[in-house]
């Protein structure tokens, strides 16, 4: 069917504007949903149906009219020392707010001067914590013993769902008439969310079948998971990972127009105390800005930012020197499924090296986290030197936005 | 210049990757960017290449090598009865999450079938906080009595940087030596951080020649911009926003597939006491995920949706019917600025009605915010209801990702 | 009538074990029911029974059996130049755990020697927050706005409940259909819970005659009493009180065996970042330790150490010298009532001249509020010093508990 | 030597004030010390001095002048029904604030009508977490690798130091150039921070040997002792504690002059939303209240209140009846050590059945955890039943204290 005639049995609710791709070509129908909208909304689209994706995104969204497309530029090349991730990266960054990818990019050259960033990924399990009913604290004891006898039955019904993942841990949450039992699990080069969520469903059918505890979510707020919670902040979520650098003072005083001292200042009176006295999780000067321009640029969900951005910026001086770190407790990101197949979002991980799965499986993810965290890094370098310069209004208005 | 001759240039290290825009146009220079990149790197980068808005962009990126799609979908009609926003609403979501915009759809169907969302801003000021160093808290308590005693001349330097801010406050924080100000502003229809930066600025070199208060960051993280902090989740930033629904028992069943007793009790378990018990700011299912898709659909800035995630909702049953709430502490968002000026966001804004200024400043962006937080709405109450009907994996599942 | 009487008539079930007081003095119903509970019991209370203060307690305790010695030892002179504090004051604090009063002393030894700590009290207000239903944020609009225009009516009818009390701020948080308003009030020299409640009750009965929102519960948990909530850690409670010192270097070593980079360092890693990372609300050492102690030893409620230990403590290096600061956002305290009335609790009270009501009112609760912090701050110094110097836990062995 | 010669001494400055205990029996110094600083200061010292444990209190307190009398109620008695608590329990609670034995005793007996509490200990260590200095990332990786595989070393060298503690885990946190490892103890019926950490030092001194790790605080702050910390809150520290309660629709009308669904509004609207909004680790009415005053009267440590006060408290209807909870992540007790051993506490233990060690050792410990978790639950039920009858007000008008 062609789009004027899809278009039409819209006009006369022939068909549902969420139906269409149930009778035409995702494109097609696409492309009639984005007409009849701008002709019952009276407004035109021309500019987000001008080039998208249908085909390539119909397990991505629902009631496509086209694709918003946001500015990509790169950072770097920055070097990157991890475990997994070795040599200069060209980090991609989708963002629209001015001054992002150069301020980033002035960090990622003064590291890479400097002789690089070593990052480390030192916990990887995703989350989902499912909250039970029981009928106290009295049931709630017996099923945390039960919980603790029965793993591996849990185990067996959560892995059978599943090629790549492995169930690491239930540990359970009493309160009071609810026990909330966070699944913890190894997810290879995804970032994990569908997997343990479908994993999880069949190990609390288990649960339901062999106990009286009754599920009410599977999810209850415990994995925690697009929230600002203190049991990411705290015990990590996808990705644990820290990154850090040295900087001679010469290249901080020639490169970045400041000290070691002022930046330590800085990350003294702003990024400790300042976050402590506004009750932060986390302490630091932006990292979800980076992580939100890398995340989108790549694939990733933009609403994980949330529990990214709990990340810990450090700077001291060391023989007059800088040493820089920056600690991300939840990166939750994969380099398959999701987003990461999308066509712009596909380069992207091609740019970075680390596209569809790794070998062993879960390298590819590792490798991205570590160069997301020294990425990361750069931006929180960046900018606690150019606060501490004392410019940071100058590069905003200069560089553009209100 | 053309793009062939300035990926020669680049090659030959004539002209630095940063520098392409200073010698040739946007378009040319990301051109000959990308190529350059794919070529050193080894890879393509035909498809970021393919259509993007180069000279739009400059404000909005560095180092541009083209743009990133992201599908978009659009749901609703939302019935939104706010102060400022009034009628029904297509919901413009830019994601890459299968399920979202058909989640989300779902519950604007059940609201507005239910005779739609009543929305309200509560509170609207953007905030900076520079902290400032003095000898101690003897000189600090001096320090904040000479803030009390001037802000007149705080409001008369901010206010000359800027023709629709307004400074609303200028609240001291003291902790040891010191001094974090947090200036709070009327933005009219801007998101406003920039607009309080350059005003800020200007406030705080007042306080430097006629105190003894040395400016250590123009941010000290009071602010706190894009961190999870509990200073914005109890005392706002940007709009606070709130929106409600009443939903028939009828409607809740056959739409809905659940009951209110149902919902309400996952609100219980899940959001209040589950969030409670992760140590979360904010109580909420997924309001993260609408905040990103509208947020990137119409040009806001993602990493903001930090503060966002902060929102609490609420459920319960009044005479077997079902109430929802969802509060949203920190909406920053505005329709002028920023990445609204680029061509799908501001199609985007023009569907919802609210591109550009408003009449009187400031209307615009209370709309927009009002149908953010009804989105939101549409959002947690149809989350809430499948997880109380027990099948968001199946949803997950079929609509896809892993 | 005599306590053998009282104790038969507790065994004949002639009258209730808690209404003793209504037919006998204080001091035979005291007696009487300690009786009769050791000899139900089976238990000696001998100890309990052996001196207290049951006529002048009676406003204190319900069901009096005898009275807890608490150990009470003094710490100092600590020399405190505050506005309201001046010159040496000996620090009575009643505790059971070793170390503790030494440790204190030792910090304030340290101050005093090196020419006393500054305080300031920065906000000074009690709270209390009842939470009211409305129909929905439609009608919370409306109550905002009526509360706006109208707090002059509910400031008459708080005042009238009270001679010394003054309503500051009614300030709304709306969240769904529960609007939340926290009322500030100046309470002089008491600690003000009980006035603010009682004020506070006051208004609650106009706002439910002049509208239509419901009071749901007088405490909303916004005030916020007794919980570790991050509204009073960001904005205060009670007194906000900061204290600092400068120690030169040579006094550092002697004194406290340790260097003043050695103290930063701790101060960096545990106090700021170690509590970072523990998602801590405030971040010192052990500010309730001290808080506790002096709490007791004067009559304040042990239970408000709660809010007091979100206290900041910060320590750097300037000239090689050591300048250490404290800040406690919520110093909840006072002078008169409570059990600032008890015989040795009065004349810890008098041991520091603050007994009773201050000349102008408030006087007295600010000299103790600035003391305080004081005190802690020489808690601070002490336990950071300690650890630094890397010998806590032999001081705990030697001083010792287990 | 008589106290008149050593006052002597004193004012001749021949001896210091803390050194009197090296020169006199306990005893003898106290009086001395009193009637000096009482001379000095130009104070009655005298209620003080009345009665106090110099002897015995010599490893609880420095520089004794006497002792703070607290007046201690009974509330109770109090059916618990728990793994190790069984039967009637008659509460002592040491208190200066009227009506929180009243209000903890209606609790009780609403609870022991209805058939008793229901309490269970779920988690139960004692944590101590140490700082160690690394050059960064990649020595922090390496170290963690480390303690992964040498966990047994550490073991034997802390167990080493003690009778009764076991190491039960040891967990590393990454901060840049930071490792916290949190060290957890079984500690039998001891609270056990000085059993912790002891064998913390004793591991730590191993860690400094065998690695390049360098100790730079034993306290990391991550412990997180007398703090109000996330970790804390959401993981547990001492004995994690709920407990629960059924009460039938009539018990709760007649006793608490209310009815299930206004104590479950009360939850809903204040507890759960009100302390979500607040910004509160735990949701709880005012759990700090009872905690401190059974800790006071048990010779608990004070101060410790501040980690137990992140309580959550939830409330709801069951088929028209009253079900309510109470769940303490962080109850840190103990039966033996610390201020156990005084006279009037040790009563207080005895009156519970608890004093001294347990058989098995914790058993007592966990008793009284038990009982304490029912005791909280009892003030909170009653507080939430006083607000939904709402004369919270009247009740402290009454019992009185401004």
């Amino acid at each position: 069917m062609e789009d004027d005639e899809l278009l039409e049995r819209l006009r006369d609710g022939e068909v549902a504007l969420h139906e269409l791709e149930d009778v035409a070509p995702a494109d097609t129908a696409a492309e009639a949903r984005r007409r009849y909208v701008a002709e019952v909304e009276g407004v035109a689209l021309d500019e987000v149906g001008a080039e998208h994706d249908a085909e390539e995104a119909t397990n991505n969204v629902e009631n496509a009219v086209g694709a918003t497309r946001l500015p990509l530029g790169v950072a770097g090349p920055l070097d990157v020392d991890g475990e997994h991730a070795s040599g200069d990266y060209r980090v991609p960054m989708a963002t629209t707010e001015g001054a992002l990818v150069a301020s980033t990019n002035r960090g990622c050259s003064a590291i890479t001067q400097s002789g690089g960033a070593t990052a480390r990924v030192f916990e990887d399990s995703m989350t989902r914590a499912p909250v039970f009913r029981v009928s106290g604290v009295g049931e709630a004891a017996e099923f945390v013993d039960w919980l603790d006898e029965n793993l591996d039955v849990l185990r067996d019904a959560a892995e059978e769902t599943t090629d790549h993942g492995e169930l690491l841990r239930a540990k359970p949450y009493v309160t009071g008439d609810n026990v909330y039992v966070r699944f913890a699990y190894a997810t290879g080069d995804a970032m994990g969310m569908n997997m343990a969520t479908v994993a999880t469903r069949a190990a609390a059918e288990v649960i339901e079948e062999r106990t009286d505890a009754e599920l009410v979510a599977l999810s209850g707020n415990l994995c925690a998971d697009k929230k600002p919670a203190a049991i990411n902040a705290v015990e990590g979520r996808g990705r644990t990972v820290a990154a850090d650098a040295f900087l001679p003072r010469e290249l901080v005083r020639e490169k970045l127009k400041t000290t070691p001292e002022a930046v330590a200042e800085v990350a003294q009176r702003k990024t400790l105390v300042g976050s402590a006295r506004a009750g932060t999780l986390g302490a630091n000067a932006h990292a979800a800005n980076v992580l939100a321009a890398v995340y989108l640029a790549t694939g990733q969900d933009p609403a994980q930012v949330v529990e990214g951005a709990s990340a810990y910026t450090t700077a001291s001086v060391r023989d007059g020197n800088l040493y820089v770190s920056t600690t991300l407790p939840a990166v939750e990101l994969g380099t398959v499924g999701g987003g990461t197949r999308l066509p712009t979002q596909k380069e992207a991980l091609e740019l970075l090296g680390v596209a569809g799965g790794g070998d062993p499986a879960g390298a590819n993810a590792r490798e991205l986290a570590e160069v997301v965290g020294a990425a990361v890094l750069a931006g929180e370098l960046s900018l606690h030197a150019a606060l501490a310069s004392n410019h940071l209004e100058e590069a905003h208005t200069r560089l553009g936005r209100d």
